[in-house]
């Protein structure tokens, strides 16, 4: 093997854990008024998975794997298609309606400054990229043993770009490709062409490690890869994608390794 | 609330898989000669174990809260008890007689320029020191909100204090205590008394937040401090020392803490 590809979200990063701090953070503007956050903010979240379904970007969204809630935090900065301009106005409203309507289930009557303002706080709060544990000690042993690093994730273009630059280990990377600035989502054969070309290396010289076993793993196992599949968050295991190597922990990856090439 | 107090191993950042990460890669070193790295790396740690409850520091280590795994990778650099200067010599051979104990539970002969080089890359890798997911957010909320904040732990003065360094939001902090400092732990009133003393507060104005209710949540309630109690790794809950707040992502202080002011 010659390198290692990691997906980003769930993977490298927390990423559901922060939505939901960022979510409850933003409910507790509204507890003076007698709401309840923990509710709140569960009802937004739910409110802002059905707007995002019925909204018209949601089969975009869904081809480079962009989220409802990575919807209240992206900025839209840049990227080709028209769909991210097309978010950028369409997500304003909708950053605070989720807020607006959470508080109405609950009968809050509240001025329009609380969902603008939670809306804010949940677009502050959400910016931190925390590492899973083990992610700092994997990379350096593997940085240490020769393999090319690269990262392939699915969003859009400037907020996976802001989480990498965020999370501490960007520097350890020698390649990073994010769907959208290709228009070309995992599990599709094009985004596993693109960093294998930018690597200088085939198929069969990777390893690429991720939580999503429908995008992830099966994504490797067309392009022909081996795949490390990691449990995050308790999620099921996959029958229909089965992974070279399955592991609660990416530190097994290094005795896997070791074997590998032994 | 003025402030809140929290531990650091368990609490703030990530202790245990980053060990468990350690052993494994010193292991894989013996995989060449046909060790089963896993099994290797769980002898090693019993065997340490063993080892450190049979050795002459065991009571003080266990006073102060320092553990036979921080034993491969403190410095010892300073402190004033005797025991640190003991601990110092005593732990060189301990390092390598780990797994030159567990090679050979394998049959493995080994050099001894193994076992030393598997001791070295335990150290090394061990240097690692990634927070809990939801910390960075919280500790920026805190800190909006103008609480004081404070690390109240156990463990051997240089260790802990190049965690607290090397975990990256030790700069939002107003004061720290290790126990080896002033040879007192977690339970003990003492090292509670020593924080308010620094900060400037009264115990009935602080939150202690930590993992362990014998050490964390015991010593906040004979300290008259409210507590909140973090589940980490799966820990059973205490009914011998309720906690204020019981949670498994700190994130839920956020409104818990609205709801005390309000």
């Amino acid at each position: 093997m010659k390198a290692i590809l990691f997906d980003l979200d769930e993977t490298i990063i927390h990423d559901d854990a922060v939505g939901d701090a960022a979510y409850l953070a933003a409910a507790s503007l509204a507890a003076p008024l007698g709401a309840d956050p923990a509710r709140l903010a569960h009802d937004a979240e739910a409110v802002a998975e059905r707007l995002w379904a019925a909204g018209p970007y949601f089969e975009y969204s869904n081809r480079i794997g962009h989220s409802a809630t990575e919807g209240l935090w992206a900025g839209y900065a840049y990227g080709d298609h028209p769909a991210i301009a097309g978010l950028r106005a369409w997500t304003k409203p909708f950053r605070t309606q989720i807020w607006a309507e959470a508080l109405a289930l609950q009968g809050i009557a509240a001025e329009p400054a609380l969902p603008e303002a939670m809306a804010a706080r949940f677009f502050a709060a959400r910016r931190h990229y925390p590492l899973y544990p083990e992610i700092e000690g994997l990379l350096a042993h593997l940085k240490a043993q020769g393999y090319l690093l690269g990262i392939v994730t699915n969003g859009v273009p400037d907020l996976q770009r802001e989480k990498i630059a965020g999370c501490s280990v960007s520097p350890l990377f020698d390649a990073a490709i994010v769907s959208g600035e290709i228009d070309c989502g995992k599990p599709a054969p094009g985004i596993f062409a693109h960093i294998c070309r930018e690597l200088g290396v085939a198929p069969a010289e990777c390893v690429m490690v991720g939580d999503n076993p429908a995008r992830d793993v099966a994504g490797a196992i067309a392009a022909r890869m081996k795949s490390v599949w990691v449990q995050r968050n308790n999620r099921i295991p996959s029958d229909r994608y089965p992974a070279s190597l399955s592991c609660t922990d990416l530190s097994a990856m290094i005795p896997w390794l070791t074997s590998l090439s032994s």
